[in-house]
Parts: C-alpha cells; sequence; structure tokens
C-alpha cells in the first residue's frame, strides 16, 4: 500500500442504533467527509454499550487503518463508556481532565458540574481534545482514535475540529454516467470487460428503484484523472453501442 | 445466553456506502424489523466489494450470531462478487440454479437473459431461495446466513419473505419517557443508580439536538413487562423529584 494511501474505520457505539431506535446518521456523513478530504473508509462497524465488545472493535480496528473515528457514548449517563473502553484498549489510565474541566466551566458555573457532568472531563492519558462548540463537553483523539459524540450536530462540529490535524492522502476521484434507462442486464458483461481492462480504476454500478422502474448509475472511480477519462471513455461508446444496438436507425 | 435470545448481525456490502456516495438505509430498517420480531442485532458490519473482506466478516459473523443478514452485491454487474464471497467462506460450490433460473423466466424472455443477468441466478449449492417480488432475481438463505439485495425495497420485500421462517426469541419490549427538559447532566447521576438497582433491564439516555436546544429521551427496554414497569415507575418518581427541586412550590 502506498503511503499516500490513507485509510479509516468509523466505530459507531451505542444500543440505540443495533436496536433500530435510532437510525445512524453519522457513518455515510464521515464517509462522504473523509472521502473529500483523501481518506478511504474501508470499514464500518456497529457495537453494543459494552465494554468487551468495544474494546474488541477498536483494537481490530486500529491496528488496521490509519484512523478509527467513534462516534456515541461520550456523554454524562451510566451508558456513556466509551471513553474508559478506549483508555482500557490502549492501556493507559483515565482521569478527570483540567482542560477538559476548563471548557465546561464555559458552559456551566462550579456548582451545576454535577458528578454526572463531570464524567464528560473524563480522558485517557496522553489525548489530545476536540473542541465542541456546541455543548462544550469535548471529544478526544488518542493515537489515531478519533472519538466523538453521537448526536449528529455536535459529532459533525467535532470532525470539522479535528480534521485539519489529519494525514490525507491522494483524492479518491469519483464520476457518474447515468445509464439512461439501459439495464444492468444489458450492459453488465462489456462493463465488466472495461474494469478489466482498466485495473487502475474501481468501477460500479448502482441500481436504484423509484415509482416501479430501475434506475441504473455507473460510477468510475480513481486516484488518477486521465485514468478516469479513459474509462468515463470506453463506458460511454460501451453505453452509445449498445443504445444504436437497441433503436436502430 | 438463553435458549430464547435469538441474536443477528447486519454484513453490508459494498463500497458505495464505504465512500459516501449512497447513505445506506438498510441497517436501520433491518435493526427495527428484528427488534419487532425477537431477533437481537448484536453487531453490524460494512465491507468493500472485496472477496477477502467479504469472506472473513461473513465467517465472523456467523459462527457468533444466530444469523447473518447480509445486503448488498448480488446484482448482475462485475461488482457484484457476495453470492460467491458467500460459496467461498461456506466451502460449497456455486452454479446456475434451475430454480433461480425458472424464477427469472418469469421476467425475462430467454434470449433476454444475457450472461450478466444469468450471473443472478448463481445460487451457492444447498441454500433455499428467497423470492424477489419485485425483479424476480432471488436472495438466499444458507445455514444461518441470510442474503438479500442492497436497493432498499428489494431487501425490505425479502425480508418480508424470509423473516417466517426465522426462529425468534422473546421479544426485547422498549418504553420510552420524555425528560422534558431536564438536562442529562441533572438526572445521570440518579439514573445511573436506577439502572445498577434493576439489572434486569437496559436503561438509556439519548440526547438529541434541535433548533438550539437540546431534548432527551430515557428508554427503558427488558424482557418481562413487569420489571420494565418497576423501572419505568422508578425513573418517573426521579424526574418528578428533580422537577420540583428545581421548580420548588
Amino acid at each position: 500500500m502506498s503511503e499516500n494511501i490513507i485509510t479509516a474505520a468509523i466505530l459507531v457505539i451505542g444500543d440505540e442504533i443495533l436496536s433500530g431506535r435510532t437510525k445512524d446518521k453519522n457513518i455515510g456523513y464521515i464517509a462522504e467527509y473523509c472521502t473529500n478530504i483523501g481518506i478511504d473508509v474501508k470499514e464500518v462497524r456497529v457495537v453494543p454499550d459494552e465494554e468487551a465488545e468495544i474494546v474488541s472493535a477498536l483494537n481490530a480496528l486500529r491496528s488496521r487503518y490509519s484512523y478509527v473515528f467513534t462516534t456515541g457514548g461520550i456523554g454524562p449517563t451510566h451508558d456513556d463508556i466509551t471513553a474508559d473502553c478506549i483508555a482500557k484498549a490502549f492501556g493507559v489510565t483515565i482521569d478527570e481532565d483540567p482542560r477538559a474541566m476548563a471548557l465546561m466551566l464555559e458552559r456551566y458555573k462550579p456548582e451545576d458540574l454535577t458528578p454526572a457532568r463531570r464524567r464528560m472531563a473524563r480522558i485517557p492519558a496522553g489525548a489530545d481534545l476536540i473542541l465542541n462548540p456546541i455543548s462544550k463537553a469535548p471529544g478526544f483523539r488518542l493515537g489515531n482514535v478519533i472519538v466523538m459524540a453521537g448526536v449528529p450536530m455536535v459529532m459533525q462540529a467535532m470532525l470539522d475540529n479535528v480534521a485539519p490535524t489529519l494525514s490525507t492522502g491522494i483524492k479518491m476521484l469519483s464520476q457518474t454516467i447515468d445509464a439512461h434507462g439501459l439495464p444492468e442486464g444489458l450492459y453488465g458483461g462489456p462493463l465488466g470487460e472495461i474494469a478489466a481492462q482498466h485495473p487502475g480504476l474501481s468501477i460500479g454500478s448502482y441500481p436504484s428503484f423509484k415509482d416501479g422502474v430501475f434506475a441504473n448509475q455507473i460510477v468510475v472511480r480513481g486516484r488518477d484523472q486521465a485514468a478516469i477519462d479513459a474509462g468515463l471513455a470506453a463506458v460511454r461508446e460501451m453505453l452509445q453501442k449498445l443504445n444504436s444496438d437497441k433503436n436502430p436507425l
């Protein structure tokens, strides 16, 4: 793998996602954000609020990818155990962090810092804080793990704050061609041949279904624009040929 | 683990989800569906269209949970490799299945069954088909793995067809209490005590953020309605007390 490829995994923590009560909105947002800054998301996991599950998923992912983004489990209630699990996974201590306390005192009066709220200032040793402009309680980064809130607006603000500190690689470029009514079953064979002839590209075909009709889009992805252009030209020529076979003059 | 607990994992297969181009709608749907029929989703993974990744995730999940639901990768194009990966993971052969061909002939004339479309009739040996009323190309079930399309409407129809064949356990019941403006930081401590006093329940607090304000909901989950009622009563009493402390007469 080239040193210019930066990879990531997303680890979503929370029973409420697994029960279906809350529909996750963070995976798609982080995935698109990472693609746009030159980080390839290669895997996503969702795990329950259980220490053994969080620690084991975190260790599997952080050893394998350049970065791991976690969401969820850093609030003030008893089911918010992410920070403790990160400390456990890294084998470091965790305690109330004076920097985090100072941030929280921007929002809360000292007498309003209940034990529950002080839980949000527990940060593993050695972590850098990630600012939270919305509700102050910070996220943090420890090694290659970026720990963010689960509430989408708070997560998004944290991601904006941490992104400039991340290494990024050569951006994966992507261009989409509409198949204009041609079914996948007609162009699937020739498209596979084009994909085999362009090994530097990733070519995918994505159907959607609306109002009883399938619509298909062909996506050509790669890190080199000239290679993408060549792939696009081949796909367009193939579609044109199929269309003129279908509607001969 | 009691024999009455049935677990599941969801395995989403597709580069388009990891790039953020397509926002997944299947995880939340399957999770909620499973909860409603008495199957606990315990883990979700999203992996790319790469054989080694799919096979390895599938084997990790199918050995651990009662069921694995996969979505994506069973269409007619070269990037649709799910069926072959399932065969590889189970160590069985895969070939054009006459039952699947018969289903597809309900939609396509024989001369329209291109090699690409015939790919959709490739089914691992020993699998049962899952009917697809929308576009005919079937899903399938092999052992405890349920293989479905990625297009949400097709996946949903397949899930309806396979669900009656699945074992289900005692349903996880769930009830929600609105915290009516009380912040998590105020009730977090007492809520943790209630959770500790009700070990048979899973009690969570879920913040959301809208129009600049946090709103919190407390969810009490369990398999025994009497235990849930006791937990709910304790939570309501705690909230009432906090509210009257806040607004003394």
